[in-house]
């Protein structure tokens, strides 16, 4: 098996600690590991260093290859530009098709949170064996807690069966990120799953989907098939990156699939979307405040400090989410922790680059 | 006339800006100058340099002589200790009687703003007068405008007369702050005026005060008085502030002494008690927000932000004092902004000795 962690997220959600070129996935944003070093440290049970694979743009390359020193230099990919995930996986899928063309690909998004590393291991494995003995297209879904409307939804049909004590479904639909009824609806159905973005199948299976669904990126990856390994390489990468669309896998291929199957995972799973999120999945002082750092608290509840270098000092006030960074800090109520995109909006509008 | 600062403030209510070391006298707390620079310049066209007298404690003398250059480093006099504003009042004197015996001396708080000088200045030469001629303790009063539970106030009886159109009135009561009802009284009562804290009287008035109503105090005046000038100064002002007990001169002289007189003074008066005050006196932007500093805002309303060193964003926040240091950030509801003394006390309790 091989693993494919794909780094290119812009983490503008957790401004000010994450930047363009210090993303969610660069950073310590739950405990004392990068979130994409947690990923790597998850997956070496499982898929030896050697054949873990990291897509990101130049931009972010130097810090990645620090984060993760033990993956040779030759493992991380580089896109000229994000184009969303199709052509990212395509474009891994052709270097590891050089080294087994009859491998199993596993991908994975470079910043989310999973508390129960050995029940994902057991859930990839299955996977796996899945995608290789079928050549299905496989996901991985996760049993929704409430009706969330930061994640797409998996619908299912009939089990195919269970592996493991692991169920698997034939896929019905893929669903975006619904709003707060159709989500509701979703929960209430019975047979909607989260999208946790990790899919497994083998190399050839999703080429041959890429060229069947999306020719036309089908069509760059062969000019990047020949160019790999020549002087070319990156001239044709950068060519071909600059033809093809923006396009996500799931919109781009696994919609229109047919043989597409859901593992119900159950592993702990968290996208880790905003500050909230944060708070959320921390324990609680006695006035449910999560304050890292230093601090100086007085008839405050529901607070989320983030200060590791500062003394933050909270009177009188409920359900806040401060962030201190050396030039920034960020107040905001936790229930609108997800816009504060706006607020790196604003400082693009305002030209202060030094803090993007 | 001479001129006495006292600049014993605490300043806890300025917290994180202001600490012990820097209370807020020494602070640049509205506008570019400190507060006391502020309140020397304004004596200046009333009071040489040479007359005007600072009395603090050890531990901010070296900021006091950097801030008032202008002033003769003899003109500083050191407090073993606060013993609240009679035996400082006290001190004083013995060295400006020392000077000129027949002298007329005006007291000032260190940090407090006033907005017209031209009309402070014209109120304190009629004090001067009034204090020189009739021998009186002379009292500034503001008239208040809204029911102050903040402030001390000055009960008056029948008018004395009027000079250079300012009016002056014999002293009923003095009334240390009172809470709202009281204070609401007060104002519709139309015969209390708000204690600006300064007074003024001639040298030898207020020490035959001192030593009718505050006997003690007067004997370890006397006792320093013999020692001023000689190797024993500092050892006898040690020794007579560790005898004598902490006394204001409201409490002590002002409550009991007969001939007390107080001026109607109107010169925008504000002791600049809390960052809700220096709110208030700010000009606010088109969402009443005062920003001092660099600022990121979305949907947020009647919040003062100090942070010269730091972007400070907002999202979605109402009414907030926020404020910046090296060492720590400040978050409160303007309207509990006067609580933040009780913030320095978990500091305390805490033994955070760097943050007090």
């Amino acid at each position: 098996m091989f693993g494919l962690i794909m780094a290119g997220g812009k983490g503008k959600r957790f401004w000010p600690k994450s930047r363009e070129r210090h993303p969610k996935q660069l950073l310590k944003i739950f405990g004392d590991k990068t979130m994409i070093q947690k990923t790597v440290a998850r997956l070496k049970p499982a898929i030896p260093e050697e054949r873990i694979f990291v897509v990101s743009t130049e931009a972010q390359m130097s810090l990645l290859q620090k984060q993760l020193s033990g993956l040779p230099a030759k493992n991380f990919i580089i896109e000229p530009k994000g184009k969303n995930t199709a052509p990212c996986i395509g474009l891994a899928a052709l270097f590891m098709e050089r080294i087994d063309p009859e491998g199993v690909m596993a991908v994975f998004p470079a910043d989310h949170l999973i508390t129960n590393d050995a029940a994902f291991l057991k859930t990839l494995k299955v996977g796996a064996k899945v995608a290789a003995e079928s050549g299905s297209l496989v996901t991985l879904g996760i049993e929704p807690t409430y009706p969330a409307t930061a994640y797409g939804y998996i619908q299912f049909k009939e089990e195919l069966g269970k592996l493991d004590g692991i169920e698997i479904f034939k896929v019905k639909t893929f669903a975006e990120k619904p709003n707060l009824p159709t989500a509701e609806r979703f929960l209430s159905s019975g047979d909607f799953l989260w999208n946790s973005g990790v899919f497994i199948w083998k190399i050839k299976t999703i080429l041959a989907a890429i060229e069947e669904y999306l020719p036309h990126l089908y069509d760059g990856l062969l000019d990047i098939r020949q160019a790999i390994g020549t002087k070319k390489e990156a001239e044709t990468i950068n060519r071909v990156y600059c033809q093809i669309k923006s396009i996500s896998i799931d919109y781009g291929v696994m919609e229109h699939a047919e043989d597409v199957v859901v593992l119900k995972g159950a592993f702990g799973w968290n996208d880790l979307g905003s500050w909230d999120e944060v708070y959320k999945l921390h324990d609680k002082d006695e006035n449910d405040n999560v304050l890292l750092g230093t601090h100086l608290v007085k008839d405050s509840r529901g607070c989320l400090i983030d200060a590791p270098k500062k003394c933050v000092a909270l009177l009188g006030v409920d359900n806040l989410v401060v962030v201190d960074t050396d030039d920034a800090i960020l107040i905001c109520p936790r229930e609108r922790a997800q816009e504060v995109q706006e607020i790196v909006e604003i400082a693009h509008r305002k030209k202060l680059h030094h803090l993007l």
